[in-house]
């Protein structure tokens, strides 16, 4: 592989199998705070920046036509991190998902790790995974004003990464992902670990496909140039 | 309505909130018997039956190309549903779904539920729904002898109501509902509601989708006769 595309990687469902885990922490936290909510919408929204995802949320429930007040969504955001941090046993690298971050390494081909989440429940995601955020670069909500869909995780990581945002390419398991890697003219490559169907991944702009980082790996050479 | 159409529901992820709660009772159950496998392919075969669950599971670990032992299965199936009832106490009936049924009900439109679990963990569900199953026609994996895509309980749910099944409409939110629908001549209707994507419902075959229950309700003319 020539050095002239770096990847950008969404961690949760992407790198870490850890979506389902976040579902059920989220519909603790929700139901701790009194608010009803079917698990598959909280699926829907995974992802997304966690703002967003609660004042869509609560506007589907129309407990709420306007946003909703900032210490609520704190109160909500610990109850998840806590709960979260109950599942954290459970959480694995997605098969394939170290071998693909050491053979883009070994090829030279610049990676990072562009999360919604905040560095406190991401952590128990990088420790999983074996990725150390002081030798790779890892960028987290924390450092950006509006996670996704909006852009700017993936534009401070490319940046971080000093390569042109139009040379990237966004990994992620979400329609989030492929609405944020087209908003900043990446290409998105989607996968089906994070539990959405690849139509509707390709409908959010997906180049293409594949089922998990490793059958990524064993498809390479369909998306990034070879040696 | 006039009384041409009955309705087979679905249990988990149709009339209640329960997908996720299995899938991550499934996760507990294999990990407990050293099987790794993503969360995501879990999720994707809940509502199927459980024996053929696990081996096409395990065949996409590579583990096993055989069929798996019927006493291992045994012991899967106890670890998962020991793990559910750990969860049970989250589960609620998805929006609408007690309001569609007494429709159904006043409307004299027969209805059954027909589900791939076995009575040991669909009475949880049925409790937080609140059908009695000694009152309401309720058939469940114990009465047939394959589950899920085989339509054995649908069609046994169309004797139990003493309806033709090319009259009955199945409602699932899984692939295997719709598959098993077309087999036995019945029309699916698909639901959002287990987390499955509107095109994978509309590729196996659903005549129509819906978020969930309380969505079907507000379009009940677009399926069913009215009077």
């Amino acid at each position: 592989m020539r050095n002239e595309t770096a990847f950008l990687f969404d961690l949760d469902g992407t790198l870490v199998d850890s979506v389902y885990q976040h579902v059920l922490a989220w519909k603790q936290a929700l139901d701790a705070d009194g608010i009803e909510l079917s698990v598959w919408r909280i699926h829907r929204r995974i992802g997304m920046s966690g703002g967003l995802f609660m004042n869509q949320l609560l506007r589907e429930t129309h407990e709420a036509h306007e946003s909703i007040a900032p210490e609520r969504i704190a109160r909500l955001q610990k109850l998840h991190a806590d709960a979260y941090r109950r599942h954290a046993d459970q959480v694995r690298p997605l098969p394939g998902a170290r071998a693909l971050l050491d053979t883009l390494t070994a090829a030279q081909v610049p990676w990072a790790i562009a999360t919604s989440g905040r560095l406190a429940t991401a952590s128990v995601n990088l420790q999983a995974l074996g990725v150390d955020p002081s030798v790779s670069t890892v960028v987290t909500r924390d450092e950006v004003r509006h996670a996704k869909p909006d852009p700017d995780l993936f534009i401070a990581a490319a940046l971080r990464l000093n390569v042109p945002i139009e040379r990237c390419l966004v990994v992620g398991d979400s329609v989030w992902d492929m609405l944020a890697a087209q908003r900043c003219r990446a290409l998105g490559i989607g996968l089906q670990s994070g539990g959405y169907g690849t139509e509707e991944l390709q409908r959010a702009g997906a180049l293409r496909v594949y089922e998990d980082p490793a059958d990524l790996l064993d498809h390479l050479d369909e998306v990034c140039a070879r040696d």
